[in-house]
């Protein structure tokens, strides 16, 4: 029997296996859950040894422990492959909205239901079994296995980076893999390349030393959500072009060869409207929605607030007016450099009837993954195996910082192996996996290993 | 011993018997002092008997009751006076804040404290104790007195404006007087002739169904904070004007003479700075901040909000965006046409990619009142006797809606005859009245009653 076969006749016991493991409640947010964490961890080492993994540990951080497990049984001359994946998962409120229980996991159809099923319990677990079915027919995988699952990645990895700038030689590997994204659709398989980065900032107006009433001293006070609202809008032109000086100076231009691949991806304007809710789409002229949402860098209000904000009606001028805003970044741009341009053009615009403060909330670097390396080949025929057609390479609009750490701190090009669905409702209740792709998923990692192998033979 | 003379000897004991009054809590908006507010009036009706008045009665509306007193002595021949006050309060909140309990009235140096005291229980009992000193001396007060005391001035005067449409020939009078607004200085008496109008409203920007990932859809979709902010911001010119199509169209252009008179009023910009705590005045150029402040219409927001408001950073594409706008009006602009001016204008500014709905929360029309007649010429000769020098005549940024009600529904022009100070704290903690403005106030009212009985006869 092949490992393919034995994935093959295995589904069903696999799948009753990782609904224990969804049982856990390893929500790393909310110290209540500590002890599913502590679970989890404890679980997930067991599972790694029984698939055939010769070493596997829990090792402390500062936060959430790591659990990292290796199996060098393939040799020296076979390539090492680093999997990363998390075990903990989003909190499970608002609760009434879950048809049966976050931590009940329930087969509905072809889905699997549970919190954290597809982001990334299931993910993790199709690397487990792909390691197990070697194990169990052939003794061993084709390549060395190191793994790297994270307790933290739902609280922002904190304590991942320093783990890997601390464990650069137990990390040490010739591809990494990352499976926590999704594809296109069942029948459409896609392979991330890109990833946005963040600079967020929140910015205070200042005006009067106190709320003022507004009949008294409307008309020679500045109004500081006057003042913000005017800073606000200046920051985009009418088009949509965001207008900060020097904003877009490091932006490196797409190329027409990777323009003419973006436009190759399907995508229906009527459903993405229908999706989102809105009467027309916005934004930077002369870019698809796609690349605007993935390939070019934005600006977003995530909040404003100031003044009264209850029911009714009350005549202030308030003293202080609130934004938090964020920006999506692309290579080459970087978040402290352009956090501080638009602080610095925040300032510059500022009215001299307010004061302005800004700071820096977060930031995260842009990630773009070489297109055309071996195991990105190795992992679009491993897809073509598993899914029955070749992906498209696609970029995604968010962050996953981790993919930045692989790439400084190991000098590796992850590749992002997903198999989720778009619709798998992550941080959502009823949060759900597709099960085919969780079988579709074991047989193409143990593809990407066999190409991996191959190639480097 | 003239009326002066009664009341220049009775002025301790006036102020314990005010004390009395202000020990009552007679908040109108916390149905939790229901039992105050029908103390307050009992004790009203009481007091008005005591000082001669030949009828005074509880009249209930839908709300809070009316007190209501004559005295109709002085004879057909002489003037009828119809004074308004009104013996509810705002409520005593943050109670932490006061030095002495707000319902404990205490006497520090000249002043007086309690909730109430100068809003407007201190100023409505001038009145009480210039006709107790009339009666107490000559039998009678020179003119014939009305009284209308209502209980509802600190929750909008709802029940009110019905109320005087519905008994306008027990209220018809020669002259009508407020007390409950105040001059500049102790040395420096005010009548104020204009009170800005209000209209108000609410609107809410919506964009997404829902809240959207903004690393997922930044940049292909229409943030309705930032679009709100694009239309706040266009409210505006540059320079501080209202940009609203037809805003100014109505408004009565100031006339030389007036413009001269609002610039006799001393004006102290180094002291208005630092009462208001802002680094620069600001606003519609070509008008100085009294009459930017009093005479000029203005546009302000009083809240705004969306999207994320907590702690440290949230990605989010809100779906809905809120602004609360009120615009205080000058004659002739009216609430109800100046509200569809602005929301249509900002139905019109409004870009395709979101959708706007606005509502009216709240209107109140501008006051203008004649400054050259009878009343107004013995109110001026008044102040002179009570506080030894003629009044300037101002015009005031806020609303006091019963103006415009006596206006309209019993042709009066009210003298809006204020004894309280800019300083006195109402609505605030340690609210206070000074003594001396008290003990002229009713020496003003008594010198007032004097000089309408010296023109009529």
């Amino acid at each position: 029997m092949t490992p393919f076969e034995y994935a093959q006749s295995h589904g069903e016991a696999f799948v009753e296996e990782l609904k224990s493991f969804l049982r856990i409640p390893s929500v790393s947010t909310d110290p209540a859950y500590r002890e599913g964490i502590r679970r989890a961890a404890g679980m997930l080492r067991q599972r790694l040894l029984e698939a055939g993994f010769e070493r596997a540990e829990i090792i402390p951080t500062e936060g959430h422990p790591v659990v990292y497990a290796e199996w060098m049984a393939a040799g020296e001359e076979a390539p090492t492959v680093l999997v990363y994946g998390h075990y903990d998962v989003q909190p499970p409120d608002p609760l009434e909205l879950w048809e049966t229980p976050p931590f009940e996991p329930t087969v509905r159809g072809d889905y699997l239901y549970a919190r954290g099923v597809a982001d990334d319990k299931g993910q993790l677990y199709t690397h487990l079994k792909a390691a197990e079915a070697c194990y169990r027919t052939r003794g061993r995988p084709p390549v060395n296995l190191k793994c790297l699952f994270e307790g933290e990645e739902e609280i922002g990895s904190v304590h991942l980076e320093p783990f890997i700038r601390e464990h650069r030689d137990l990390l040490a590997a010739d591809v990494a893999v990352i499976s926590d994204s999704h594809i296109l659709r069942p029948d459409l398989p896609a392979i991330l390349y890109g990833l946005r980065g963040l600079a967020y900032v929140e910015i205070t107006v200042s005006g009067p030393a106190h709320d003022l009433h507004s009949g008294s001293y409307g008309g020679a006070v500045h109004n500081p959500l006057h003042a913000l609202a005017a800073m606000i809008a200046a920051l985009h032109d009418e088009e949509g072009r965001i207008t900060v000086p020097g904003f877009y100076d490091k932006v490196r231009p797409l190329t027409e060869e990777e323009r003419e691949e973006l436009a190759r991806i399907p995508f229906d304007r009527e459903a993405w409207l229908k999706e989102t809710g809105v009467p027309t789409d916005w934004g930077e002229p002369g870019y698809t929605i796609i690349e605007r949402t993935s390939a070019r860098p934005t600006l977003d209000l995530n909040g404003m607030w100031g003044g009264y904000t209850g029911e009714g009606a009350k005549t202030i001028i308030p003293a202080r007016a609130h934004a938090k805003i964020s920006m999506r970044l692309v290579p080459d741009q970087e978040p402290e450099e352009i956090a501080r341009l638009l602080l610095d053009y925040l300032q510059a615009i500022a009215p001299p009837t307010v004061r302005v403060e800004g700071r820096v909330l977060h930031g995260a670097p842009p990630a773009l993954i070489e297109r055309h390396s071996p195991a990105m080949e190795a992992a679009s025929r491993a897809y073509e195996f598993g899914f029955g057609k070749r992906p498209v390479l696609m970029r995604e609009g968010g962050s996953i910082p981790v993919v930045t750490t692989f790439q400084q701190e190991l000098g590796l090009q992850p590749v992002l192996m997903g198999f989720g669905l778009p619709d798998d409702g992550i941080h959502a209740p009823n949060e759900r996996f597709y099960l085919p792709n969780f079988y579709r998923g074991i047989q193409t990692v143990l593809a990407f290993w066999e190409a991996l192998a191959d190639g480097k033979a």
